[in-house]
């Protein structure tokens, strides 16, 4: 089974296309979780690190079964050192073990033979002096294509051979996406014909379902260019950041969906792991439990609405 | 002093524009360092890490001196996991204690908020539960500006708070760059578009000298859009990677230089620390200090070519 494949499956069984963004940074995790964390590690970048992995722990804990994925982004993590990158791994480790899809969100761009360090780090094995290392790796890895395809094939290729799956970076959802994103090429944007690209590598590439597990960063920020995009694109699954936060509503995401209600998974983080910040009655400092059950109402709120929306466009998938 | 003002000096006083980029992989380093690494720590991610950093330290001790600077490319450290990390750091801090420039190449693209959390981690400080963590960074980090301004200011807030440079990737050395950098915007393509705004960041940034800290990757193997480039951004100092492995000769090179002779580093990675495997008397697995010596050797002849290359164009700095 292909990494979109197993996606696909989760997002049928949850009925919820999304995926939520576990970007922490250690003001706004709870006062408990971070007094703990100090007491035991110190003041340190391993207690600042822990403090992360039991802020994840509490959200995965209470998120499995209702999500389908989670994405990590791998700037939260690697801003801790050494400890943060373990507790990356250990992030990693503990949502696959739930059963749930993770996304690394490292957005890697090299040439050649470093892009290939970068494929074997993040999604394939690193060879030891016998041998090599199983350590977990995430389902799919973001990538950046402004090196053209020396800098995709590398990554492609670790993909074949670990059933892993990519997203690679067509149309940010950042206000300044179009000031290079839209430099002409063959007659269209450059985001078109990355998207082109994209396809090509898919259509070559498709499971089970009608999507490979080479896939796309499409901007919510961005609707109109989101239904072409999606013509484009037939072959390849959406990751669509840029929904609450950043402004797109669920009715500007729906030409990510294929008129089966498939093919893009919607992104949220600070909206959902931080959705106690807008829950008014709380009084000082959140609990825990405050933080976990505000981030469930919130994703089930943001379903609701995805779901309204697929009906509305006459987009639900059939089952549920 | 700004990072850039640190970087001239040296090279004025190695009278060597030459970086040597640390990207070993634990295959080719010397064995006698692989089983000593093996024996006190294992068939492990730790043993890989650890006889990488003693790879690095033979370099380093013996290069010093002879070099104004080291390239880390981030992606032969990450493989390695946690300990890899740390062995990146370490490398850093071992460098930098010798008096070395130090450049972090991790192409690290991302939009606002988490571009800000990726400047933290490879430029600025770490925040703690109280106060901020001081890990020692890279003099410079390289970017990909694919995401626009929202993914380069930042770096350049950063930049200007802790000292520290940047190199924005113009135009890389890889057969695929101009797949995607040569779509036109504004009438011209878009590396070109990405220098002048480059040039434009850096203009407002000057310090003692002519270069600013704001510096860009121009590759070796585009020796006519280089001297174009050279003229768009008369502010930024160049990063060069391209030379020897990947075909680009010292005369190629010279259009990244001023007409004082200044404004670039060349970059050669594995050219250097491996040239061992281009020494053809050597019998059996050479020894560590074949592998130093053979360094040292190639740095000195890369060296000799480009100065005489920068003699021929009339382009040798006065002092020198």
């Amino acid at each position: 089974m292909t990494a979109t494949d197993t996606l696909l499956q989760k997002i049928d069984e949850t009925q919820c296309p999304i995926v939520v963004g576990l970007d922490p940074t250690i003001d706004r995790i709870p006062e408990a979780i971070r007094d703990s964390a100090e007491k035991t590690h110190g003041n340190s970048l391993e207690g600042a690190a822990e403090a992360i992995f039991s802020f994840n722990r509490l959200l995965l804990d209470r998120l499995n079964g209702l999500i389908p994925a989670v994405k990590l982004q791998m700037a939260c993590y690697e801003l801790y050192g050494p400890p943060g990158l373990a507790v990356f791994q250990r992030t990693v480790d503990y949502a696959r073990q739930l059963g749930l899809v993770v996304i690394d969100d490292s957005k890697r761009g090299d040439i050649g033979s470093t892009a290939a360090l970068y494929a074997k780090g993040h999604l394939g094995q690193t060879p030891l002096f016998h041998g090599t290392d199983s350590s977990n790796r995430a389902d799919f890895l973001t990538v950046n294509p402004l090196l053209g395809s020396d800098s995709i094939d590398p990554f492609v290729k670790e993909c074949d051979l670990f059933e892993r799956g990519l997203f690679i970076l067509v149309r940010t959802s950042n206000a300044s996406a179009s000031q290079y994103q839209d430099a002409r090429i063959n007659g269209k944007p450059l985001y078109q014909q990355i998207a082109i690209d994209v396809q090509q590598l898919a259509s070559a590439r498709k499971g089970a379902s009608r999507y490979a597990s080479i896939g796309a960063v499409v901007g919510a920020t961005w609707p109109e260019e989101m239904a072409l995009l999606r013509e484009l694109m037939p072959s390849v699954f959406f990751l669509v950041p840029g929904f609450g936060a950043q402004g797109a509503t669920a009715e500007q995401v729906m030409p990510a969906f294929d008129q089966s209600g498939y093919g893009a998974v919607i992104n949220s983080s600070r909206g959902i792991i931080f959705a106690v910040d807008n829950v008014k009655d709380s009084k000082g400092s959140p609990r825990p439990e405050e933080f976990a059950n505000a981030a469930w109402d919130a994703v089930v709120r943001m379903r609701d609405e995805l779901l309204r929306s697929l009906q509305q466009a006459d987009k639900l998938p059939e089952n549920w």
